[in-house]
């Protein structure tokens, strides 16, 4: 995706965020605001990539905050309150009629774990107040029955996963996807580095993820979504094998909307206009969307 | 009020809603965000006045667009709109108890007309299909009584004016204030230069306002509120004479609260959290708010 003029505001809401995030001190905090502002006055091209231009804004901003991971207690914070929802989750799975259908719809649904954005949450707990309302109203963009028949004949399966909390529910999408197919060769792919509140290995491994899948790659760099200039050689092997590319959340999209990459398919909560509109999908819904 | 860092990209919002107000010439649009972005880069400063940023910004995004007012046609159409619910708003003055309190609850209520920031009014029309739901609400914090002795006793009154549309119900605020106390002498203050969507004299003059006021000033420059090292000698005067300052809005109050100038009252709707936080009142409420 290009960047959008709301992205501009919306970027600098975060950066914000995150500054008060780090760190109480508001000589810094101005600091980063006003590199983050130069920044932008340097870079900002609407014919440019959302995330290329996310990605440098933050980098600059960690720098400036000398912190590499001011959202690690919020991602620590949003592994539990997940992890205290799975009962409600697996009763949800257990009394669906598709179990696949309604694990992906869980882990849409805990995309909404995103700080300091418009259409965000505010604080990891807010899931819990909001899973049930959510998940009532369903997929607002639904190509499942496609994907399913992706899903059957695939051999190999990548997943780009996203936010901390959410990741925590892709491990159940995970685990029903081999259910489904337990012939398909599942790669997971989470950040290279600590950014935003996204998945890093360090949550792959502490939520056991190679219990249900049969690899797990990083980025392999600070990027918001994938950084394709650097991209591993073994997800670029991975992307290239891969019968389905399965990417969770925005900053997936913003980057590999820019890609020619097919099948793919993104599951995510449409939480800005700049995504709705270019997926041409309402604001603030539950989207499975397949391009094929 | 010292700029906040929500202000920040509150602010971007606004010049990025008014570089497409005012051309469809995406090259110049951006250039319009850069601009802003470096400018901000540089002055940006929490201990420094929201309004006085404001203006700096927005000046410097009018010279990049080229455009003398790029909220021209918007400010005609809310003004229109307003006309078109003066019959509603006479009725609601006759029904009630309290016709002064009554029109100047109205003329807060214009204050929504306030465009391309969050909590503000996406077209003019809107004025129309929320107007009575907002009235019903009532004032969220009333001062009223303490301002209604201070009117009581009033020989000279100065009036600052906020946004086209709103300035509509401001004129019946005057009306009702010589019917009230007869012997008031009523100074109106409108911007001196077009500044985003403020009254400025065209309208005043269009509006017929000297059937209610005895003078006619303009802050004399281009300002978000007042600037006041380049305050006109005529409003300086006004002010040191003035038994009591009202202010409509809330770029006045940015300016004034960082003055001493009392006894003052603010009209005002509370569209964001910087303002409400700092009036420490609750967010979107109709306010008089007097400080003696």
């Amino acid at each position: 995706m290009k960047i959008q003029t709301e992205c501009v505001p919306c970027l600098l809401k975060r950066i914000i965020f995150e500054a008060k995030q780090s760190t109480d001190d508001k000589t810094l905090q101005t600091k980063a605001i006003r590199n983050a502002c130069k920044m932008l006055s340097q870079i900002y091209d609407p014919n440019e990539c959302s995330a290329v231009i996310a990605t440098k804004i933050h980098k600059m901003v960690y720098d400036t905050l000398g912190d590499e991971d001011p959202y690690a207690e919020l991602k620590q914070t949003s592994n539990r309150v997940a992890e205290s929802l799975l009962p409600k989750i697996e009763e949800i799975i257990k009394a669906s009629d598709d179990s696949l259908k309604a694990s992906m719809l869980c882990s849409i649904i805990g995309n909404i774990l995103d700080f300091g954005i418009e259409g965000s949450s505010t604080n990891p707990k807010m899931l819990r107040e909001v899973f049930e309302r959510i998940y009532s109203e369903r997929l607002g963009y639904d190509d499942y029955s496609k994907l399913k028949l992706h899903l059957k004949k695939a051999k190999r399966v990548i997943i780009f996963a996203d936010n901390c909390g959410e990741i925590v529910f892709d491990k159940v999408v995970c685990r029903e996807l081999k259910k489904f197919n337990p012939r398909i060769f599942i790669s997971l792919v989470v950040r290279g580095e600590p950014i935003i509140s996204d998945a890093t290995l360090k949550d792959a491994r502490e939520l056991n993820f190679k219990e249900v899948v049969d690899e797990i790659l990083t980025t392999g760099c600070f990027a918001i979504g994938v950084d394709f200039d650097r991209l591993p050689f073994e997800v670029e092997k991975a992307l290239k094998n891969a019968d389905l590319i399965t990417c969770k959340g925005m900053a997936n999209y913003e980057a590999f909307s820019e890609t020619d990459y097919k099948p793919i398919v993104y599951l995510l909560r449409t939480k800005c206009s700049a995504i709705s509109k270019s997926m041409d999908i309402p604001l603030n819904v539950s989207v499975i969307k397949l391009y094929e």
